[in-house]
Order: structure tokens, then sequence, then C-alpha cells
């Protein structure tokens, strides 16, 4: 084993990327350096920067598709706004899993939450002339802050840390009764931390949402994987929690890749209030020719941003949702290996002196799932992601998450089996000898 | 036949949906009241108003996309930069229609060329503080206009109307002196007239975008399309015109949509001259950490988009722009039935007193293709859409292509059989009868 990496090879490979502080490095620059000193040590790394999802797609989607494909509709531009039949099994699937009822037209399919995100954070900021402001929740999704950057929009942020339960209510009134946040953004679970918000904190969100007249995005990536509650009864509580039982100002973003594991094939939802999408605003109108909520983002936004989502995906999306409806695909049960995961790969770093950073919701310890978070000692951001990228372990730094804690995101989906685990375990056991 | 409609009806539909002259209208507005005056009268119109693909998929690219989906790649995220094999098959594809040398890595796979094009506007309006606006060469493609509007982003344009031939140079010196143009973009062949700008006019251009540093954004949707030369012979003389030849400040865009009549998947490239894509910009260094055109389109633009281009698709394009440039699969061919139609229809609107509007290229006729524009005597926009709309022929006003002439845009790819050509010969007769 060529580990640990020199320090000088390190920072020789930092200096050439142009990156000064590794912790400052997106996603994607970490990749790059952890390929750069694959490539040095010739050691294969533990990938644990990356959330690619590490299942097989669901066989009903694939399936569906090359039927659709089969039936020509290659040639044929998708409609905007869903094919008839998505929309009517995302509103069912919602009803099953969420308990809400949200009309098929409210539904509009995406090419992934990205392209979702993206645009309704560009459509929440021509809404109102004085509401020119997008408030983040963090730790959080890093391409959602990316997007008022790229954009040239406001944005505001607090890390949820020091503000759970009741305390967020007044952070939140901090911001919103200035008046000029149009949306507040989070994914929940939570990437990167893996917390979820609990009831108490969703009804401080929706009441704010209404007390001040901000939109609610909700991004429900990894939906159904809080594993502490089984949601996997269609139409049986519990049901996934949610923002949208205690307002109607909400928007949600429901990714096929992490539920059905379809990444590949960037398709998503995008779901309004029926409230919200038949919402006129005056000002949409007087820019864009077209004021009502739903329709905007389809024939104005989604419209010039892509002309509408992949034909066959849909299809494909389509029958997903139905099967999950029908109880015939458990995308809870398939999605619980990462748990699994989670759990052994957890054990393994407080074996050797790390802790969990974001580590409860209210009372309650968070669960095991997709992602979460680690410290060491005390650390700082890039002294650790540093030592463990020399120790052969590649993660990304909180700070880059809008968090202010000293800490790493741990993803354990590139983890597939027992020896990937010892693997870990050994380079666990080299960076406590660097210490 | 309820046909024509009486103006009252048509009023009446035009107040519901709050349009105040009709000649503003949108494509999906004029959609909408085709669609309205079609319940009314209870007869299927004549859709000229839409230009979507009236041809078959090419068969090559939905077997290669259900053998990716055979083979795992939905659940696998897209490689946003697109997959190896796209980009070496694309750039063969260049040098074979285009004569082009533009290296694999340069050649970027986008969610359609509306996806393609927003992201450029975008990327262009970010690579210097003084150039921020963007020029439209007109009449051009709606949602082109859009981009920039929905964005925030300045826009100028000119009707290329009374500026073709040398003409051409002094217009555009009067823009580009200012210094404030980023970037000037059209489409070629002409959506929606159908002009193809000549090789003096493509040279004027190159040569301006080299002295004021401009970048010139050329959309390629109909290559190929330009029947009086024909393009199909791969790596042989005459290949499509291009500003390439004259400039390495360039962006082509090629979609999937109609080439191969494959715009149900949503899939297009983007390719950078080689020189461009390795460009250093200081701006976007600062604003985003990368500095490099290419790899700031697709880390920084394309990835907040939507993360990639669906992954079976990629294969799709792939095999079929091998089966192109292998001779396997002669796209000229296969979309010179446009050609036919395009024929057809403009003998039936000149034989009832109709002129094309835009009628030439230096001193030629245009050619046959995908779309022309007719106008009626002197009659002005709104009169001209309501009273073809009346008698059952749906089309779209120039107003709305940027143009200052007075016509509509009629798109021929609806128009599938003799029985279409003999409606709209009886409807055309009916439009006479009316005044």
């Amino acid at each position: 084993m060529n580990l640990p990496i020199n320090n000088e090879t390190l920072q020789k490979i930092l200096t050439e990327m142009d990156i000064v502080h590794i912790s400052d490095a997106t996603i994607r620059q970490c990749c790059a350096v952890a390929k750069a000193l694959e490539d040095v040590s010739e050691t294969k790394f533990s990938h644990l920067e990356i959330g690619v999802p590490g299942l097989k797609a669901c066989q009903m989607g694939v399936e569906a598709q090359k039927r659709a494909l089969n039936e020509g509709v290659a040639s044929i531009y998708p409609n905007i706004a869903g094919i008839p039949e998505l929309k009517q099994n995302a509103s069912e699937f919602i009803k099953a899993f969420l308990n809400q009822d949200i009309e098929p037209k409210c539904i509009i399919p995406t090419v992934g939450s990205m392209q979702g995100s993206f645009n309704l954070i560009l459509q929440c900021s021509r809404l109102h002339k004085d509401k020119d402001t997008i408030l983040y929740i963090n730790p959080g999704f890093p391409p959602h802050m990316l997007h008022s950057h790229v954009l040239g929009i406001k944005q505001e942020s607090f890390d949820i840390y020091g503000y759970r339960g009741e305390k967020l209510k007044e952070k939140l009134e901090e911001y919103l009764s200035n008046g000029h946040i149009s949306a507040i953004i989070y994914s929940n679970p939570n990437n990167p931390a893996w917390i979820c918000l609990t009831e108490e904190e969703l009804k401080i969100l929706g009441e704010c949402a209404n007390k001040y007249d901000v939109i609610i995005l909700e991004d429900l990536a990894y939906m159904g994987m809080d594993f502490r509650k089984d949601i996997s009864v269609p139409f049986k509580a519990p049901f996934q929690s949610t923002v949208a039982n205690y307002t109607d100002n909400y928007i949600l973003m429901m990714s096929a890749s992490k539920i059905f594991s379809y990444a590949g094939e960037r398709i998503s939802l995008v779901a309004f209030s029926n409230k919200l999408y038949k919402r006129e605003y005056k000002q949409l109108k007087e820019l864009y020719g077209i004021g009502r909520m739903g329709d905007s983002f389809t024939l104005t936004f989604l419209y010039i941003a892509s002309s509408g989502t992949s034909h066959s995906a849909q299809y494909a999306m389509s029958a997903m949702l139905k099967a999950a409806v029908s109880g015939e695909y458990n995308f809870v049960k398939e999605t619980k290996e990462y748990a699994r995961r989670a759990n052994r790969v957890k054990e393994l770093f407080t074996k050797y002196g790390f802790n969990i950073v974001y580590d409860k919701d209210g009372e309650t310890n968070i669960g095991d799932g997709f992602f979460f978070t680690v410290g060491y000692k005390n650390m700082g951001n890039d002294e650790l992601l540093a030592k463990l990228l020399r120790c052969g372990i590649a993660t990304i730094s909180l700070k880059t998450t809008g968090s202010c804690q000293f800490g790493v995101r741990v993803s354990v989906s590139a983890l597939s089996d027992e020896k990937d685990m010892q693997t870990l375990e050994e380079r666990l056991k080299l960076f406590v000898e660097l210490q």
C-alpha cells in the first residue's frame, strides 16, 4: 500500500489545480484531486465524496422506457407539462406516500431536480418587486446555492445547527420580517447532514410561509429514506414528513435519481400545491405575458430551459410511480441498503475517534441513510480533509455546504461490499497513526 | 365545413385568452387559439404554426438507446461533458459534414439546443464586465430572445431583411463598435424565414467576430436542409456552410430533433472551436472558480442546469452520428421530404396571391425546406393572422420573430399527405373570398 501519501505531493497537486484551501473545493474538484492522488499513489481511493446511486435502476422503469421507444416517442416533442399518465400516477404517488391531495395538472416533470430547483429559484425571484432574495437553510446541497450565484439572485442563509426546534421560529422571523425573502429552500432528509426536520420544525416553517407570503421549496430527493419510520405501505400512515401539512405555499421536488436509482435518465417531478399552481402573479404577467404560477413555470421557464423532459423517460417515471403505488415496487425497502452501509461506516468512524457532527433531530439520534457528517476532535476543515485524502479517503468539506461546523460529509453509496469496509478501516487506522 | 369562423367568435376567444394583438401571440398561444377554434368549429385546422418533426425517428438511435438501457445506464449519472464515444463520433460527424476539425473534448451534449442556447447566452454574458449585451440577427427563433429576457440580460437586434450581402458589415459594425456586445446569435438555415447566410455574409460575421472579440453562436438545427446544395456525402465537398470557416470565435449547436427526427429525447450538441474551448476568462474564474471556457460551460453552467443529458439518449445520438458518418443513414435524404412539401405549399400560397417575404439569398431564390414566410398584398400582421385563423389555417406572426416585415411563418412539417394539401387549398380559396 502506497499510503499515506506525503503532504508535499498533496500540496503540489492542489497548487497545480489552483486550489488554495481544500475546504473550499467543490465536489467536482474533490473528485479531481482524488483522481490525481489515485494516479500518483497507484491506489484506488475510498470514494466517500460522491453521492451516486449504488443500486440497480428500477426495472419497471427500464421496461416502460424501452416500450415507449418502440412505440415511436423519440420523434415527438414531449408535452412540457408532462404526459397525462405521468401526471396522474404522480398525483396518486403523492397521495399514497405523502398523504397530500395534489391535482395531476399541478405536477410537472423536470430534467432532474437540478432543473427543478434552478427554474423555481429563478421564477420565485420574479414574483414580487420587493422580494428579491432566496433563503437557504444550511447545511445544504451546494448546487442550490450556485443557482442563485450564477443567476445573479441575492441569497441569505444560516446554519440550522444552533436553531433546532422552537429556536427555528425566531431565526426565520429574523430574515422574513424584512419582507425581502421570496422563497426558502432545503432538502429533507438533509444532504449533507441527513438530519430530518421534525414535525415541530416543519410546522414553524409552514406558519412562517403563511405569515410572510413566502414559498417553501422542499427537495425530497431522499424521501422515504429516514428509516426510523417506515413509510413503505401505500395509503397507510406513517407518511413522508413534509411542510405541505402546514401551508399551501409549497413546491415539492421528487427526483427519480435516488428513490428509483434512475439518475442516468435525468427525471424528476415538481409538484405545486393546488392553490399555488393557480395563483396569479401580476409581475409574471407583466414580464412574460403569463401570470399563473404553474403555467408560467411550464410555458415560460421550462420551455426555454430545455423544452421539456425526455419523452421516453417520462414513461419510465410513470411506470415506476405506478409500481410504487400498487405495492409492486417497494422503493423504501430497495434503498434500505444505504442504511445498512451507513450503520457499518458510522461504527468504523466512531471506533477511530471521529464524532457525528449533526447528530440529533430533537431528542432522537439521526437515522442511517445516504450521508452523514463526521468531525475529528477539534481538527479544522483543511487539515481533516487533507489528512483523510493522504490516507486514501475522499470526502467533501462541510464548509462548502454552508455549514459553520468543522467536519466532512461521508457518502456511503460507493461502499458496496465488506472488502470496501475493510479497506476503509485500514485507512482510518492509518489516519489515527498520522496524528 | 364550418369555415370561415366569424370574426366575433375569434375576438371572443382572444379576449378570453387575454390576447390583445394576435400578432404578439407566442407560438404556444397561437396553438391554444387554434385549439379553441377547432373546438368551436368542430373542424381540424391546418397546423402551419408548429415545427414538429413529421418523420419517424432514426432507427439506429432507437436501437442504441434501448441497448444502453439494457446495459444499465439508467442508474448511473451521465458524464456532464458527454460519454466518450458520443464526443468522438460527434467530432467525426463535424469533420464529415462541416469539414471542421474539432477535438472530441470540445463537443458536449445538451438537453436539446434549447438548453445549449440558454446556457451559452448566460455564459457569454459573464465573460467580460463591459460586454453585457447579446445581439440577435432577426428574424429569429423567439425562445432565443426569451432567454435573455428571462435571464435579465440586455439584448439588441436588427432585421436582416435590408442588410443582406456587403451591407451586413456596416450594420454589424454599428453595434459591435460600441464594445458592449458579447455574442451574436442566429440560426442557419434560418427559422422562421429559411434564408441561408451566403459565404460572403458568413465571412463578414467571422471577420467582425475577430475584430471585436465577439462570440458567434450558430444554431445549425436545420443543417443539411438547404437542399440547393447537397452536403449528404460524408468527407466530400460541398459541406454545410458555417461561420467556423472564418473565425475561431464560434460555438455551434447541432440538435438531433430535426436532422435525426429525435425531438422527443431532447438531445443536441454544443461544439466549441478548439481555441475558444481552451480560452481562459478571468471573470469566469473570479465568479465561479473555473476560468476555462469549455470547462466552465460543463462544470458550472450545465452542472446546475440539469447535471447533464439523458444517459441513454447520449448513446442514441452517438449511434446516429456514427451511422451518418459511415453513410449508413443519409440524414439529408431523409429530411428532403420537407422540401417536397414546401415546394407544393409555396405553389399553393402563391397561386392564391400570397408572396414569399424573405425570398432571396444574394441573387438566388431561397431553398425549399422546413419553413418559409408569406405575406398577402399590404395586409397587416393582425388582419392576416386573424383571417387565416378564421379559414382554419394556424400560423405565427413574423412580428414575434423580430422581423419588421408584414407576414406569417409557414411550417410544412405537419402537412404529410395530399389530403392535407387539398384541405389547405380549399382554405386558401376561402381566404381569398373573405377579401
